[in-house]
């Protein structure tokens, strides 16, 4: 598996992770060894892992987690560091988000994430940049 | 100086551009060995440094540039990738801020930006968090 495709493998667990209100999932997901942040539509900056993950706790035990889809995910990466910008997909309309990777002993665990609101995407997904076979 | 030290200065010096309405500056300080991306307010994420700095002398260029202050910047390091975290404070409201920064040849440049709305700081600036001395 390439690094890009592991990269967006650990997006795309984050995003499962979200819409299926798998706290425990989300949990697992974020750096333990790595500072942490969070920002997420119209808060304000969240830093440290035990706020970062009673903010998600938050969220997704809320009684109406809504549905999110990942899209056009593009990840960059630079030595054990990687971010991906991505749109996230919801009935009433689109965010765009970047996350932040760090890997921690061989995997890719997410450091920070940032989503606020975008005009829904133009163009339609392009296959390249989803990851769904391993190599 | 320490590479804290270093990214929160690259960081202010985007915002110094920024507010400055200096193209040139803003060019200078974006990489151009690494990939490079901008999320600017409600906009479609963009993608490469043509895309990218088109925005910017668009922005730079309208008549009234608002006045823009960075504020509560925090910076986090791994190896050759930095993100800050930081506010932005206009006149009508504050925008949260993500960073991220590439060493090139030694210098630490820019290769994201995202910036949303945010509620305004609640605590006031934290002194340690500021580069006002070179170490």
């Amino acid at each position: 598996m390439s690094q890009e495709t592991a990269v967006l493998f650990a997006n795309e667990a984050f995003y499962l992770a979200f819409s299926g209100a798998d706290i425990d999932a989300m949990a697992d997901l974020w750096a333990e060894r790595t500072a942490v942040s969070c920002i997420h539509p119209g808060w304000s900056p969240l830093f440290g892992r035990v706020e970062v993950l009673d903010s998600w706790h938050d969220i997704l035990s809320a009684a109406e987690t809504p549905e999110i889809v990942c899209s056009h995910a593009r990840a960059m990466i630079t030595g054990d560091v990687a971010y991906v910008v991505c749109y996230e997909n919801f009935e009433r309309g689109a965010l765009v988000a970047t996350n932040i990777f760090a890997r921690e002993a061989g995997r890719w665990r997410m450091v920070h994430h940032q989503a606020a609101p975008a005009p829904p995407p133009e163009a339609p997904e392009i296959p390249d940049h989803t990851p769904t076979t391993l190599q």
